[in-house]
């Protein structure tokens, strides 16, 4: 059996990146250009992919099985995936499908992979224009988490981490809310996070209950995503939909205005760039709703998670 | 979450084949011609798919994801298969990553299905010449059994089901040997095998023990199907590969003469067509051997189903 790990255990805070195990490499090529020395001590087959969403598609899924099938990797061999959320959950994917599952440890390079998108066993690809349309539950055996990696990263890179770790914050009080939206986090904090997400996806891996919550701001985010054509980022988009969800709930009633304030007064802390507040000035909310129709996470009603009261909850709006 | 089932209830026996639940259905294109009037009673969206190892490809998964959108399948909802193996594998891998999975039917057509193909959660497609390279675990929520549809299965698509059949009958001693090569078995006797394969895949889902052992034949089986381009159907080629794992077990000492007499005179009842046995008598072993070493049963050493003593067991070959 492939050694897939939905606990706590799974995850390892690396300060100094230990030499992986016998397997086969896959990585950011941009990140092989940072941490030269790195890579190229690893004795192992690498294969360098592009990072970013448009790079997240059946095609680089077929050039990871094809690179997979020239080094003769077994089941019971190691991928060893190093880059952000689109190359982890791209790789993951391909680790899932091939031999029916080979073993995948993760390295995530971004601070949004290490505490959310490398987290949990969700592994896919856009399709179609839609985003994650195909993908698996395959949770890695191991997950990586080296702070290093962060010291290179962009400070537009670094909020879109900073925005899921606001979204766990304002569903779960005992995680504390983020001090700014562009320095890095510490080490010790990134953790926490990455272990708080990892308990819920070990409570309920497939999304039927406290899962789902983690999805605050993602139906609209996602449909954002998919309607700017990943013009606006993963993160800034879960935050300007966490502010859409909150304003939805004002308006249908769920939430009392002090509530509403509330919440908007800790979402002010994110500091959008100025090309995000511009596209959703014009955005026309119809074309939105369309999209987010078929987002995956709806039922047969459409099904939100929304502020209710003091709480977030699921929210099933007929028809 | 998605209801797959391993457990022996998700196996149904159904005599005259009921109306389905809402879903979408995918059939075979001849299965369709030949019981017009129960499809076109069907008021489901229906995908017609060519069967055969040709068409078990990543294109082919590709048309049923397009298919799955423009009918904006949800993960809740059910996909109906109609088909013998090759159907009922390709459907079910795309089921299984549409979405990160959703529910799923299947409704084999063949014997070789029933009995076998679809009992157990392996789902998959061909690539770059190898068999069943892509593909995940993801048991069927259900499986109806409908023996009518063996009525208007060629003699040549019994004996491949009747292949399966002799090869659980070699393993297990509960399990009979079947009367002919040619002639249709009861009903009872199909659920009776489909059930006894759903048993062992329940204690050993992936691969790690006892369902290790459904694989004698195949080993040597899968290489001949490859090699030969599937000219050499699966039933055929996973018997031709139990006389060559006989053979083996005799040159390397596993066996006596006389059990070696013994299983092949059990396997000299099924009745190969002239041109398989004229293909395996020119046949090249070493080139064989090459294709079962990138087979995906195997580990860092060559590992082989054999016959051991009286037994048949999983045998390592060092390199």
């Amino acid at each position: 059996m492939n050694r897939q790990n939905l606990s706590p255990e799974a995850l390892e805070l690396q300060p100094i990146l230990k030499h992986p195990e016998q397997g086969l490499v896959v990585a950011d090529r941009v990140l092989k250009d940072l941490y030269p020395e790195f890579f190229s001590c690893l004795n192992f087959p690498l294969l360098l992919l592009d990072a970013g969403e448009d790079a997240k598609t059946i095609a680089s899924v077929q050039i990871l099985y094809d690179f997979f099938l020239a080094n003769k990797l077994r089941r019971s061999e190691i991928v060893h995936v190093f880059g952000g959320g689109t190359i982890c959950d791209t790789a993951a994917f391909a680790a899932s499908s091939y031999k029916r599952g080979c073993r995948l440890h993760l390295y995530p390079s971004t601070l949004l992979a290490m505490v959310d998108a490398a987290i949990g066993g969700k592994t896919g690809v856009n399709y179609s224009g839609f985003k994650n349309q195909i993908g698996t539950f395959y949770p890695a055996e191991r997950i990586v988490i080296h702070p290093d990696f962060l010291k290179t990263l962009a400070r537009d890179e670094i909020r879109q981490g900073i925005a899921e770790m606001l979204k766990l914050a304002i569903l779960f009080p005992e995680i504390p809310i983020p001090d700014s939206c562009e320095d890095l986090p510490h080490a010790e904090d990134i953790l926490r996070h990455a272990l708080y997400k990892m308990s819920i996806c070990q409570i309920d891996p497939y999304d039927g209950s406290e899962r789902m919550l983690l999805n605050f701001g993602h139906s609209f985010g996602h449909a954002l995503e998919t309607k700017s054509e990943y013009q606006i980022r993963h993160g800034d988009a879960v935050v300007m939909g966490m502010i859409m969800a909150c304003d939805l709930s004002l308006q249908m009633g769920f939430i009392s205005r002090e509530r509403h304030a509330e919440l908007r007064n800790i979402l002010s802390g994110y500091e959008f760039p100025a090309s995000v507040l511009a596209y959703v000035k014009n955005l026309d909310m119809d074309e939105l709703l369309v999209i987010m129709e078929q987002d995956k996470k709806s039922g047969s009603a459409m099904r939100l998670i929304l502020p209710v009261g003091k709480e977030i909850k699921l929210v099933e709006l007929s028809e």
